[in-house]
């Protein structure tokens, strides 16, 4: 972790110090070895980012005085809509999204979904907090993103799609009959990125009846957790 | 798998038709779903790409007709060095690259690669080989890359690294002291990504010794497994 990251309930009755204690303890104690003096970079969960002084620490926790003093990094201009990945992807593709600045983020159904997918545990809500815990921890941001679950494609597309992508550009991320992919839009965008095996055609066309054009990256045929930050990259080059 | 790579011991004396066992025959038949007369994508290693059709199959194994007369991908024009990633992210990050079109991978030591992560059965030629023909099988290609082991960070920098890197734009991702990772470059270039944890300063001056200069993609910091589709999409946009 490259920002410790502080939640309400770790805070004392004293606004600037905080305590900690199990993952994020275990974490300080055998990866950073960090020990009573030392200052370390912290984050208050959607809010500012600054520095950490540990006070003490034993096996019980850890008490550092926080200074809360910087901006997190911007976010992403985007939503961002992907066909419900195979649960042994999920939680790292929410960490690649989440890292890479993503505020909301979608998972949709789709025919090529596995209805066994939708029950998997790692849909649970602490599951996927937990995820993008660790997403803001590694990019040093603040902002938890919004995740929304959709796991009804059509009333999704058909009554809800076009709110949500109001006043942006709409991109469904498919190689065929597509142009290219723009580079350094900048732009608001909804990105929409299918499952594994893509969306069937009758998918694509409910997209495009609501506004979103087809974009391609090209030839290659890329897995989810490697098209997103190559996407995400493209459109918005920090 | 998007594309059958195929082997040349996968052809019979007839040099239009192969016969396949084990992973290959697995996969067609528990995710394909294939059987006699289907037609799929093949591609013979370091060769061109085309179709395979299925003359007859069962559990020993499938044969094909195959016609091989499409050319694959362009490579990119990249030789990529990375940090040893920890054994757990290892095939992950081979696999990526891998997919993404890079056909020169150095893996290499550095102060903050663990000195175990050497010892690991995933550095095997066998993995490796293995984790590159996902990666070629996900992207549709058939160019296998050439993956080198260096463990010996000071000698590979002062002896080898100048001419490997000769004639090419020369990057290590570093965001300290860095210019922005540049756009659509589309020219010959090693680019180096280091180990988590990132190089230290004396590693880093020893590659401007040799030409490389420091960019970077921004505040946040990346996963490698993240870093390299981002960077190389921003580098070679298709």
């Amino acid at each position: 972790m490259n920002l410790i990251l502080l939640f309400d309930d770790d805070f004392t009755a004293d606004a600037a110090r905080v305590r900690l204690t199990g993952r994020r303890l275990r974490h300080l104690q055998e990866v950073h070895r960090a020990s009573v003096g030392d200052t370390l970079t912290v984050g208050r969960v959607n809010g500012a980012m600054g520095t950490g002084i540990i006070l003490s620490m034993d096996k019980s926790g850890v008490e550092m005085a926080v200074t809360l003093n910087e901006a997190p990094p911007a976010p992403l201009p985007l939503t961002l809509i992907l066909g419900l990945p195979r649960p042994k992807v999920l939680n790292r593709v929410v960490i690649a999204a989440t890292s890479m600045g993503v505020k909301r983020l979608v998972l949709l159904n789709s025919v090529r979904v596995e209805k066994s997918f939708w029950h998997s545990p790692r849909l649970s809500e602490e599951n996927l907090r937990d995820q993008m815990t660790l997403g803001l921890e590694q990019a040093k941001d603040t902002q938890m993103p919004e995740l929304l679950l959709k796991k009804w494609f059509k009333p999704f597309v058909e009554d809800e799609l076009s709110e949500l992508a109001q006043d942006t550009e709409k991109w469904v991320a498919h190689p065929y009959d597509a142009q290219a992919c723009p580079m350094n839009t900048q732009r608001p965008t909804t990105l929409i990125v299918g499952p594994e095996g893509g969306f069937i055609p009758y998918e694509i066309d409910k997209m495009k009846e609501v506004g979103f054009h087809a974009v391609s990256m090209g030839e290659r045929i890329l897995r989810v957790e490697s098209a997103i930050p190559a996407l995400l990259s493209r459109l918005f080059p920090a």
